[in-house]
């Protein structure tokens, strides 16, 4: 039975599913969820994440949510076909790997998604000004961040070690959307983020979904 | 050679790891970090944590940090012994672990923990006022979300079955705290919330990590 992702290609949360399942090559259907009739928010939605939010994974019987479980489970269950995401034969190197996912959701994300959300969600989905204000102090806590990174990866080449690994890949679609804003500096001042950067964002896979990562384009 | 965890047993994510370990029988040693004097933010304690954050645990050569990603390596390391806290002997239980690990990260946490830093940080610890728009705020969020758990509750005995996990035991030591506030009563406003809380909250392992979370005790 065929996986199926709901979700749309230009949110953050579902590309970042999207990537790691063209990672594996794996067999999969986007079901496409109409966030503008609310469809997120009805029973047959709720019914698959409780929380209203995509993306959702079918696979036969299970349900799963929230984008780090989903993308976790993808890298799981196709670990023989592509790259090993996980490094689950290693347990050294996958407790270095979770590490650095935690990174990503606990420092990295909370950084930067308010930026994110000022800077192309609020202009372009509600015709909004962006808060300035929220967009400062958030650059000032994700400059702080990269500064982690930058060291980092001054002693490997990935966040986790000299591998991909889905820590690395959990960063894609948010950067890429920064990269579209002025505060895509924060990313270019540093050489080695940079350079991680232009790496990982090169990698077949993303691109594939780097194409619907529509937001902020012009027209 | 000695598993050691650095940090203090009454931060919520120093006990999250205790509670981990404790689960697991397993030997460990419990390595003070002063805060007061700033040791986090010192060059020996950034070797373990760039974050400057605790805990942070060494295992031989190993250091690891992240209190989510910490307990994750333990449950992974001491499986045979206790409770078997991620599944990872089946792959779908082990995803439905990790979604609902995912939702006490996104969902749980940040609306819980304002309430915690505001009603139990700021007097206690900086001797100021708790800001009552951010503890209101919260409050609703974290309502909402425990609005999820008394329904899915309904249907399994913990959240992600009918199995005690990892996903359960991170929630203890926020909620231990809020039971001290008069916000207490989202918790016990949700009967199988509450009879949840009063199931994993009365477990031996957590019990000894309890007596240390000492903030906001009357002395």
């Amino acid at each position: 039975m065929t996986i199926k992702l709901y979700g749309i290609t230009m949110s953050t949360c579902t590309a970042k599913v999207l990537a790691c399942l063209h990672e594996h090559g794996a067999e999969f259907e986007l079901v496409p969820v109409n966030l503008q009739n609310g469809e997120h928010k009805q029973p047959a939605f709720l019914a698959k994440n409780p929380f209203g939010q995509i993306p959702a994974l079918e696979d036969g019987h299970l349900t799963l949510f929230e984008s780090r479980a989903i993308s976790a489970y993808v890298a799981e269950k196709f670990k023989g076909s592509g790259c090993d995401l996980l490094r689950s034969q290693n347990p050294k190197e996958a407790a270095v790997v979770k590490t650095w996912m935690e990174v990503e959701s606990q420092q990295f994300s909370p950084a930067i998604s308010p930026i994110f959300y000022q800077s192309i969600i609020v202009p372009i989905l509600y015709g909004g000004t962006p808060n300035q204000t929220i967009i400062d102090e958030s650059s000032v806590k994700l400059g702080k961040v990269l500064d982690v990174y930058e060291k980092k990866l001054n002693s490997s080449k990935y966040l986790a070690g000299d591998f991909y690994s889905l820590a690395d890949l959990h960063h894609l679609t948010y950067i890429y959307y920064l990269m579209k804003t002025p505060y895509g500096k924060l990313i270019n001042e540093r050489p080695r983020v940079k350079a991680w950067w232009e790496d990982i964002s090169s990698r077949p896979a993303f691109k594939k979904v780097a194409a619907g990562l529509t937001l902020g384009d012009k027209n």
